[in-house]
């Protein structure tokens, strides 16, 4: 899902980003769901501790984005990753984009 | 609404993020509506100024995020909020965010 | 679409990033249709090639946003820009907005 990995802190594979130091960074999620009646809830976790959530629930439409995104204090070697609270994709999640970034250290 | 708020830029009270010095900062949102089907407009203001606005309007869905985001040139003390310019959230703003955060001083 | 433009390094009439410099870039995007039925995609291209795709496709709704985000690794003079990959704005793209800026230098 991602296309930028500096530094090697996004475990790939579980899509889980691990912090290399204590600071605020700001995380951006796009979910995508497609051709999928299902209502789906995405949340954004921290240490498995829901975060934020975003939501995708339209009965008419093939492709829809949950999205949300936040500033987070994150301690060094918190874990940060999405988390499908409810509902399925099983139509797939390409174009699905999750982003995180230091803002500034502290 | 918010979850970092480093300096107590925030007014946590009126949502109004006031700006401690001059530079470029990057604003988003998502509001949220739950179990609402009027349409909602919500615009980012700077100083009593509309800057952008997002829509949701969906009849079908029972949470629907209306989101925008930008950089915005913020003068030292400008203070920037999300006001509800059409609509109401009479069926509660869980899981919105409004984030902000310098990109660079000027 | 933008309302920040330092070192101008937007062309506003195209619309197209060109990075004056290596480095990390976020860049986030919402294209809104207004009262248009069609189905719309929108790609985040880098030079020609597409990065992310947004989407908007409902059909009961007047305005509704194709979004996304991404954090990129740029080359120098890399031109980033929106392209509209199906469908059509042909009632107006206002409020929309793209957003870019220099997470950290490379």
């Amino acid at each position: 899902m991602d296309r930028v990995n500096i530094g090697n802190h996004f475990d790939l594979k579980a899509s889980v980003f691990q912090a290399p130091r204590r600071g605020i960074y700001s995380f951006s999620f796009h979910v995508v769901k497609v051709y999928n009646r299902q209502t789906i809830q995405v949340n954004l976790m921290q240490n498995d501790y829901p975060v934020i959530s975003a939501f995708a629930g339209d009965q008419d439409v093939t492709r829809e984005a949950a999205s949300n995104g936040v500033l987070l204090m994150v301690e060094r070697e918190d874990r940060v990753y999405l988390k499908l609270e409810r509902g399925t994709l099983m139509g797939g999640w390409k174009y699905s984009t999750f982003s995180g970034f230091l803002v500034f250290p502290l």
